[in-house]
């Protein structure tokens, strides 16, 4: 049960790449021209298909963003952009599954038997012509016939690895790269207790429930298939990422409390990469022999060894990359040309992900301590325009993934074709999610208390409990892996949970908010918010002087002096 | 000889994508270890050879930046970006090319015989399991056993149709959209007369003057397969693309005449998509009957149709997007969130890039058009961020994208593995395009010279004629399909022609200018500018009244009165 995680990776491939990217067939040379031809309208009509099916996508954002706009321009706080993402998604994915006929594709099967292993390309002799194809994966024997009948819906398909390699490490790095410094090293400490021993006490918490849950199936009869107690473990260190991205958006938009601010936003940032580290350990985690999938302690400690190892060879890259960066910029006067500057900064970033990625660690979590280290020391040497620039790079760049993400999800709901849902697993699933996050937050916040001068106090605590939502992660690291019985239910009930908590949690907020009695608008200007707008107030002054030169010669010295009564 | 051209497209995938992407193998379900985990490392070892490949060319780019900083700072004008980009890129493709072992590839090939034409995917059978495999191409039967020995030779070679669909469009797209307005529609003309009847001048003149070079060839026996008459058209429709990126940039920096440069930018801009779409014309000119690639009147008109339909259908789509996204802009007040505004406009201008291909016109050509309605409408109903922050989206996409292809460029001279080099048909191409660009700049610009006021002037027509580079996209149009041996000649024709022109016309173009005594430095402020300068001086004047009173606060009275000395 390899779920080889971090390895098929298309790289970098695939950005929004709809379906198994079928390179299209090529006929060239000599040949004759009736089949040729038929090869080819076949092409160009998958390629337009194609097309179709990215159209659905961008529409799909393009209605969210009008939405959004409407809801942002009304003040409605109950449903955030993610929230509506998702409900686009669904409604799309009801059309799609209802609405398109079930045609059954132009790709018939064809067997031909090897006696070795499968090749990664295969050459296939057609009538005296030779072609080309490459593997895409194995296919279980029962699903031959009737996977994939509807080629809408395979063509909005991604590959999963689009989720890992393309949409999340701009959402990830963003996510380092704007965070509130001061408030954040502030409360490390705690940050980093919950991240770490936070997310490893739900993961094994959750895990340990589920495969109460799993006994219980297997007891009345509800399981139809394996699932063992790595699975279990998997689906906590899965479901264990947080993403209170909706919470975070009304708290920035209220400017409640800021500490509470920090440690909200660092525990998700950093629990996301903890989370990807576990599961891939967990995965790793292989008891020898045929009697596997029960407790082995060298495999154990193994995976505890390879935690440690990826965490750390992640964590050393991003931060070296970051640091290099800085240095480079620092040294080289690079910031009289933003565009050079801001490229230079999104190829070393990116380089980030690959390293790690060439050197077998995690990109994802390299790319969060990249944008920690170039926010914390690059950020500074770059020039305004620089700073601004790149910030809005990224701030784009995440918005995009992430809407592009969640409007996903909605679609999955009903296009994914290997759904099973078990209402005793979802059940148990929630209550296990429920009890894994009291279980981490308020014990920990008490031992925390014991140490801390500004105490966490219990409404902070409820705040954090209630906050435990589930969002892009969670479902980019549960769709890594479909392919077996356990791995489907897993993903279904994941999606499940990012539904309710993002639209039931996300909408109760506010509400919350003031039920728990939590300061908002108290907006103190940090001191890295006092210097940004000092510098500003100074490059403003700058290029004020110029304009009014400028202006002077535009407008006349009479029309100026105009424009500067009605101004002033 | 189809070359079915805008039709393999493998949809937007394969951002930088090493390689033929094939998806790695993905062994699931239940099966027997040993097995799986040889697969699995093998799937880990591709995979990190793509992230290795991939770094290189980040590498390369990385290294580009800081040397045209150095240049930038230094004020070398010799040697532009781009050429840097290709020096950069050959050093690496020698280094690829001598420097890594030849690996025979674990691919190894297995036929088995089918009956009917290739299918798109295929499933085969190995030992009890499924696995399935998606075509790919056809290969040449004498090439199976020595194609693609090295692996890392492979894993640089990107599928021509990621320069198509996903390096281009940014070009193409913000050659649109930093159009000099003003210049530009008061040219309009001559540029339209430029781009239109000179490409098609240009590119029956090279067409015809080739094929007497070919006949040259098969007389004196250095042809050593077939060479049609319209493989020869294509070529000229491939080599008529101009791109006078390097010669723009020093206009720009020197400040030389607007005039020119309007219709330089314009032609260039506009040739582009005249010949991609004369190409795809070309292409569809094939005669019935076995006597093929003779001339057809049928034919040919057939093909002036193709034409005006693809191109008045690509400009349509453009034009259309553009206008909707500007009537959305205008009629929502988008424009208090820059962020969604942004987006909208990235969405929108891609959509049509989408919807293009979906209809069967060229996205390329389309996403131009969109481009120039977005700069001419929509441009002014964003907010003065997002219009700051969509030009420097596009700057740095152009800008990566650009760079991107000339190191790949570079490196395509020695890794790719199917060159033909044919000394007479290099030295005829040189000639060729050097007479073709004559036929076309002088004759027009003493026809238009009879209409306009502000006449061309020799020393005009004289630098129009130098600035003939070619770029990007001749490079992109010729490796669209390599298959045939008058296609690799071209290529590989075309890739001497980039590299010629790029160096050496470059090169020479400040003291070209001086010699033609064009003047530089007269710089007057555009309409536009104007008024931009004039919206910036209230913009700003708003910023510092609010930054004013933020000072106050963070400064104190006494400290805000320093600084204000300090300033004024």
């Amino acid at each position: 049960m390899a779920l080889s995680l971090r390895r098929r990776l298309p790289l970098l491939a695939l950005l929004l790449a709809a379906g198994g990217l079928r390179a299209a067939e090529r006929s060239s040379g000599s040949s004759s021209a009736m089949e040729e031809l038929a090869t080819e309208k076949e092409a160009e009509e998958s390629h337009r298909q194609d097309s179709v099916s990215l159209l659905t996508f961008i529409l799909l954002l393009t209605l969210t963003i009008l939405t959004i706009w409407l809801f942002k321009h009304r003040r409605v706080r109950f449903l955030h952009e993610t929230g509506l993402a998702m409900i686009y998604g669904l409604i799309v994915g009801v059309i799609l599954r209802y609405g398109t006929p079930s045609t059954s594709g132009h790709d018939k099967p064809f067997s031909c038997s090897q006696e070795d292993r499968p090749f990664t390309t295969l050459l296939v002799n057609v009538s005296g012509k030779f072609f080309e194809y490459t593997l895409k994966g194995e296919i279980s024997p029962g699903k031959i016939h009737n996977v994939e009948q509807n080629d809408m819906l395979r063509k909005v398909t991604f590959d999963p690895e689009v989720f890992f390699n393309i949409l999340l490490p701009p959402i990830i790095f963003h996510a380092g790269y704007s965070l509130k410094k001061r408030h954040f090293f502030r409360n490390l400490g705690s940050i980093l207790a919950y991240a770490f021993l936070g997310t490893a006490v739900s993961c094994f918490i959750i895990g340990n429930l589920m495969y109460g849950v799993v006994k219980l199936m297997k007891l009345v009869g509800q399981l139809s298939d394996k699932f063992y107690y790595t699975d279990c473990l998997l689906f906590g260190a899965i479901i264990s990422a947080t993403d209170p991205v909706t919470v975070l958006a009304i708290f920035n938009e209220l400017h409640a409390d800021v500490d509470l601010y920090a440690l909200l936003f660092g525990e998700s940032v950093l629990n996301d990469a903890v989370a990807i580290v576990l599961s891939s350990s967990i995965v790793a985690y292989q008891p020898t022999g045929e009697n596997t999938h029960a407790f082995d302690a060298a495999a154990f400690f193994k995976s505890v060894g390879v935690f440690l190892g990826i965490f750390s060879g992640s964590f050393m890259m991003g931060a070296v990359t970051g640091v290099v960066t800085a240095l480079v910029t620092k040294f080289t006067k690079l910031h009289c040309f933003p565009l050079l500057e801001t490229a230079l900064f999104f190829l070393m970033s990116w380089s980030t992900f690959l390293l790690a990625e060439a050197c077998g660690f995690t990109g994802v979590v390299a790319v969060l301590f990249c944008g920690i280290t170039q926010a914390h020391y690059t950020y500074n040497n770059l020039s305004v325009e620089s700073r601004s620039r790149t910030k809005q790079l990224f701030e784009v760049l995440h918005f995009l993934a992430e809407n592009f993400i969640f409007s996903y999800m909605g679609l999955a709901l009903f296009t994914f074709q290997k759904h099973i849902f078990s209402p005793v697993f979802i059940i148990g699933a929630f209550i296990a999610i429920f009890l894994g996050r009291a279980a981490h937050i308020y014990p920990l916040s008490f031992l925390l208390n014991l140490g801390r001068r500004h105490k966490i106090s219990w409404n902070f605590q409820h705040m954090m409990m209630f906050s435990g939502l589930r969002g892009a992660m969670a479902f980019a690291l549960a769709i890594r892996d479909t392919a077996t019985y356990s791995h489907q239910m897993m993903f279904s009930t994941t999606l499940l949970i990012v539904f309710f908590t993002v639209w039931i949690v996300g909408g109760g907020t506010t509400p919350m908010l003031s039920w728990l009695n939590i300061r908002v608008g108290d907006h103190v200007p940090s001191v890295e918010e006092m210097s940004e707008s000092r510098w500003l107030y100074f490059r403003m002054a700058r290029i004020l002087k110029e304009g009014t030169e400028q202006s002077r010669k535009v407008l006349g010295s009479s029309g100026y002096g105009i424009a500067l009564t009605i101004i002033i």
